[in-house]
């Protein structure tokens, strides 16, 4: 029996070995030429899986609601008008951060699963003046991708700073920074990027550079403030020595290696392995006759499938049952319907196995609590439309 | 030829093989059971470790900055009095963080390698009246080792919250949290904890937590903001499930492996031999005919070693020297006289031999320099101050 479950939650993932390995490997100084040449290699390696050759990296030690605060800290000054797209928990979280620093926040909300339509955003662009705009790519509470291309346009067009919160979504949703017109993308490293948890990512366009320069009033928070770190990532990316805190030098070897796997697999490839396997598993989701949190298909995320529990079907035994049956899932995250779903992650290294292994410890799971199904109705559903994506 | 060079720089330092192994190994779930596990007990060990039954621990993704600026961010309001006792560049910079949030900073300061005397100390202290005063325990720039205790008495006797950067201090320089009457104790992972960088830890005494509780501003910063991480820490250590950030699951994995080692020593076994191997290399360095950066043996840190470069000697070319030998040393870092000197950091796992193998390597790099002295002069000295130190 092996001893660990398949982790299928949206981050922490699977990753892969030699991933592992290097976060495990010996320590070295951060200033030592390996770990330097490291460092700039995965600043460079981030530019092209952000698709952003005009941006600046940031890379630090921290979690992904660090890298959220990063951004809103250095970009708001207190009186700022900022414009949410709220499609869950995370955008929430979002404008809290904003408020912190000052900023007076609009938000386009929809009920929970919904995602705010185009016509509805430009609306509230064409009633205010807005700094920024911040898009939470794929909202890892509801499994809801919103449509960050369109609402860059938009953005662009009204003249907001247009801020993406990549976390569940960054190395597994298509995004084309610099051509989408996108001027921060922020990330964590635990999920698409496919390295432990414990760096917050960030990818500073050229206009977001710009009005951090342009600020009047002091940052209000030390650790996260750019002045301190930008001249860092710029001497590690020239491989000198700089200093500001110790970086996570285990941890940036890790993520060199991953962006290494990543980019040779190529990001149009990438994307497209991460689009057939959420449509297999949502295929195998369906085929069981559960509903998903998500409203529509057209603004489902590809990085994680958040199905709703069958009536009579109690989530805490549920998760129990799938544990027992040798895989890890989530539990719901959205506080207005928590205990009426669970949460599938599937992005990174994820293979059709992995989602079929899964697909069959939920069929079990969902047998053990009562429900009634045809055996196996979902991996075949799976498999069928794996067969389709792949011709 | 070993391909890596010894490293014994003021952190990173070496780590213990196992706690590397556990860093590599597969992520679980930040949910999981044996990470629940995990977590909770280690903070049941950083109490021991900081000898605080009463403390709260704190444990977040990040640098040892972010642990000043986490404890910075909560305890100061605007307008509040600081007094900063300030025996370097991690002084300074906590000055600096307490003025980011509003504190009016009196700081008590010395030439570089000195250390404000008690005196001096109560003289700030009866002049003003302070919400609280910050010592560096250890000043990794200097090597100055404060007198926590004797400050930590003035501190409390003049109402002040007294908190302790002890990034370079804890689990090598004897430290009795409670038993001192300190208020807050923060580190940093890569240092005498024995763990590669990415976790800023706080120990949270109930005087702070109440000053904290009785605040009347935000806290203007929202990652490092207590009321969203302390429900977590108390999750975690009743075996329980909670979520605000995703903790960093790989080094909190490594960190208990590390805290088990450290208390298998035991506290005073440990503080003995950080204070024998710190004399061994200072015999060492004293027999070269070098002199050191701290002004006075008693306030000398037993956990680095900052000796000046004789004349003559270039300090770019002694480090290359050095590292060439297969030792990696630090350079200078506190701006006033950072060409001056280099720092030999011995923390954590490290045992008489890594001392000598790094003397030996020190008077190869000096030789080169064309510095002249009898050679092992510094190896026989150190032996012989062990010697004396293991009687």
């Amino acid at each position: 029996m092996k001893k660990r479950s398949l982790l299928m939650i949206p981050g922490p993932i699977e990753f892969e070995p030699d991933v592992l390995s290097a976060l495990g490997e010996p320590t070295t100084s951060h200033l030592a030429p390996d770990f330097m040449e490291a460092f700039g290699c995965a600043m460079e390696q981030m530019r092209q899986v952000f698709a952003s050759p005009s941006g600046q990296p940031l890379v630090l030690a921290g979690s992904g609601t660090l890298a959220m605060d990063c951004a809103g800290a250095n970009l708001v000054e207190p009186g700022d008008h900022a414009l949410v797209v709220n499609t869950g928990y995370f955008s929430e979280r979002f404008a809290t951060i904003l408020e912190r620093y000052g900023a007076q926040v609009t938000s386009v909300s929809s009920p929970p699963g919904g995602c705010p339509a185009l016509e509805e955003i430009r609306s509230a662009l064409e009633a205010g003046s807005f700094k920024l705009i911040t898009i939470t790519h794929v909202d890892t509470s509801t499994g809801v991708r919103a449509d960050v291309r369109g609402i860059a346009e938009l953005g662009k067009d009204y003249g907001s700073l247009v801020v993406v919160d990549g976390v569940c979504s960054v190395a597994g949703e298509e995004l084309e920074m610099d051509a989408w017109g996108m001027d921060l993308t922020l990330t964590a490293s635990q999920k698409a990027l496919g390295v432990p948890p414990g760096l917050a990512m960030l990818m500073i366009g050229p206009r977001a550079l710009h009005a951090f320069q342009k600020r009047t009033t002091p940052v209000l928070n030390y650790y996260a403030e750019w002045t301190n770190w930008l001249p860092i990532m710029q001497a590690y990316e020239a491989r000198k020595p700089g200093y500001f805190g110790t970086p996570p030098v285990n941890l940036i070897f890790a993520l060199n290696v991953s962006l290494n796997h990543i980019l040779a697999e190529g990001m149009p490839k990438r994307f497209a392995r991460h689009v057939a396997i959420s449509e297999a598993c949502k295929a195998g989701i369906k085929a069981l006759g559960l509903g998903q949190v998500p409203l529509e298909s057209w603004f489902t995320a590809h990085t994680l499938t958040a199905p709703r529990y069958p009536k009579g079907v109690n989530g805490a035994e549920f998760l129990a049952n799938v544990l027992q049956a040798g895989v890890t899932l989530a539990g719901g995250l959205h506080p207005a319907i928590r205990s009426e779903y669970f949460r599938i992650g599937h992005m990174g290294a994820v293979t059709l196995s992995d989602v079929l292994v899964t697909l069959s410890a939920i069929e079990k799971a969902l047998a053990g609590c009562g429900y009634e199904f045809p055996q196996n109705v979902s991996i075949e559903a799976a498999q069928a439309s794996w067969k389709e994506s792949i011709r």
